[in-house]
């Protein structure tokens, strides 16, 4: 009773309420068939690196996430206030709670803790293709430890992740703002100078950065030199280039560095790896070492993993230990594979039954059962529609064989076995069907 | 800079302000290998009986579920007016936002559909023992049939998930609506009186049922006579209790139950199921049958699984077809495993790596990525401890094998090995180590 009111409030209004929220998505059994393939094998890949898995809420106290991108991001943030008056905020990455996680429950486990995680987040954007409302994420973060061949396999495993799901045309590139820190000193820039630099590096927009430097009187050399820095090269380009600092009254240090990016070649063996020191990631929270991977198929949002050292610690009144990590983005690594034209895997049934009347409905279930306690994937006609019909649905459903029960199969304990494929029927005995499968 | 601005403000205030949301949970490494383990189990038994995956997002337009279960629900919703003004809901369910994606996408495609999902929920409750404010269900629609064969399927699949996790100790009950519909009218029991009494069935409140019926002057017999009904009782226990009725001027035809009923028995083998027709669930949705399955070792919140089939397309002012479908909590699952001491499967890695000095950690290095390759889960010490400590560490993190790598070893191209049951070592060769994971 109660629905049915509601229905003619609904048609006197004259719209239709229950639509999909903007920027979300529904996904269908195609869609959710390739994701969890997707998923699992990433997970693998995060484990076979000794990372483990951990979830946290999908919401948080927002104080959480303004502590550490500032109130700025409340304008791009879910937020809302619970009936308890809580401020509480979908949460739009995953760092800042899995850092919350480690700090109630971890500090005192024994380093170092390879956590990763798949999880939604929220912002409130405008949506275009590569940028949902809701958006999937695959991340991880690295606890305690900040040796070179710690970073170097942190990275590495980011470029396994990206590759183990096909994508072949994506860049890998490695920056490091203790390096860049280093340069700013070369260059005598201010901390003041540097403040208003950052951002615009971060865009690559180097028409500015030039017009910044001359506005403080550098000289063209200079800032061509700046620039030049900011510029992505290969690992052995970048040493050479380096020389030219030699004899800058600095010493541009950059072992650790080195450490990683040659471990990263030789160990992990990434030969189409980058070092751009303008890649400073856009929050300020990072240090050290960072890094981006790219799948230019996408355009303009065509970042698909990025992340690298950062302080986040501080935060919690903690001990502070080093931290690193990166996060993936989920539903951009499927959009590349699509540019990339990557064979999606395809769900499929084994067996479809056909039940050729309706006595035959109970041998139909029952081989239905004794085919699914060997885990295999069986449907059976539910609608008593006939066997064409049947066939016809069994063939949208992907099915790779047909079985049809009449009366004589029923008779002599058997079934009519169709492949799906070529066609061809045979009349197989129950027993024999059944071994097939038995261990 | 910014940072450190507000960790001196939060210090000041003299709390902690980064806590996990009350009535929400984090989930550790052990947590979540087991929580992926049933949920790939349940999945599995899905896909045996044909049913495909979906996804919806985490929140919808509010009215979505306003319209199905009334305006009461929104004192136990999380609702939020988003940037744009719209009035949003966490989903407190699965059903109605899979129904609008059906609706949205699905109304064409031959039936039935036959749809599962996971996916978390979210009701402002108060937290205790087995009710969360975030929550994880697993569940499945089934539409576009209702014959006996299709309920029997769905209901024998909801038995099948709860068994494939390794509970035992369940329950089992069976309802139907029209059934009890058709006693109400044995008893000359007005619609008002009805919807007076649901509640109360539901609640198995017998003693305020029997007042009711007093105040409306029911005979003494009546009413025994009807509570009579709504006890639990096995199938042929049912039958045999039916036939008080046959003299009683009435048709009490449950033909269509009975079919269902032997369906689950016969061809499903389940043998410890009974018919209830007190279950009438909560909501005010359901039509026709009904079931729920109960875990009693969880006390109060004992109900682990329910459904049935129900109306809701009429909502969507469309054509209707048959819908049914149940939720299965899958907190409530692995708590009731708990009780009944099931061993949650534990997590290990195959091999844990350990350079004797920084020299090795190339060569170390290396060889991790090798097996890597092999999908096997290889860590290895990223803090150059030495070999006690990092053995210690391989301890805690049920490592089957650590692999000891000193200039010797390095010479001879092999690897120490050492079992971490026994703490035998021995020398291998480094090709044999390899060999013997490839294909």
């Amino acid at each position: 009773v109660n629905l049915k009111k509601y229905y003619k409030a609904e048609v006197s209004f004259g719209f239709f309420v229950f639509e999909l929220p903007r920027g979300t998505r529904d996904f269908s059994p195609d869609d959710m068939y390739a994701r969890r393939f997707i998923e699992n094998k990433l997970r693998q890949v995060f484990q076979s690196f000794g990372y483990t898995e951990v979830q946290t809420p999908t919401f948080e106290h927002l104080d959480l996430f303004t502590a550490k991108s500032g109130d700025q991001i409340i304008d791009e943030i879910y937020s809302f206030t619970d009936k308890g008056g809580r401020n509480l905020a979908l949460r739009p990455e995953l760092t800042a709670p899995v850092i919350r996680f480690y700090v109630d429950r971890f500090q005192m486990e024994a380093k170092p803790l390879k956590f990763f995680y798949f999880g939604n987040c929220y912002r409130y954007d405008r949506p275009q293709k590569g940028r949902y409302r809701e958006f999937t994420q695959a991340g991880c973060e690295l606890i305690g430890t900040n040796t070179p061949e710690a970073i170097a396999e942190l990275i590495s495993m980011a470029y396994a992740l990206v590759r183990s799901v096909g994508l072949e045309k994506i860049n890998l590139e490695i920056g490091d703002l203790t390096v860049l820190n280093l340069f700013f000193n070369v260059f005598n820039i201010s901390s003041d100078l540097k403040d208003e630099l950052i951002p615009l590096i971060d865009k690559q927009d180097f028409d500015s950065i030039r017009e910044v430097l001359q506005d403080h009187d550098f000289s063209l050399q200079d800032i061509d030199q700046f620039i030049s820095i900011l510029q992505p090269r290969t690992i052995s380009e970048f040493q050479l280039f380096l020389l030219k600092y030699k004899d800058k009254n600095a010493q541009i240090d950059i072992s650790r560095l080195n450490s990683v990016l040659t471990l990263i070649q030789d160990c992990f063996s990434i030969q189409d790896v980058q070092v751009n020191l303008g890649i400073v990631r856009g929050l300020e929270y990072y240090s050290g070492i960072v890094f981006e991977i790219e799948a230019p198929s996408l355009g303009a949002e065509k970042q698909i993993c990025g992340g690298g050292e950062y302080e986040l610690l501080p935060l919690f009144n903690t001990r502070n230990v080093p931290t690193a990590g990166f996060a993936l983005g989920f539903d951009r690594t499927i959009l590349a594979m699509e540019m990339e034209k990557k064979a999606m895997p395809v769900d499929s049934l084994d067996y479809f039954i056909i039940p050729v009347s309706e006595e035959m409905i109970s041998y139909a279930l029952s081989i239905a059962q004794k085919l699914r306690s060997s885990s295999l994937k069986v449907d059976i006609d539910l609608m008593r529609r006939g066997i064409g019909k049947s066939l016809k649905y069994a063939n949208k459903r992907n099915v790779a064989f047909a079985i049809i029960i009449g009366e004589d199969e029923f008779e002599k304990k058997a079934v009519l076995l169709r492949d799906m494929d070529s066609g061809k029927q045979e009349l197989v005995s129950l027993e024999d069907l059944l071994n097939k499968y038995k261990q």
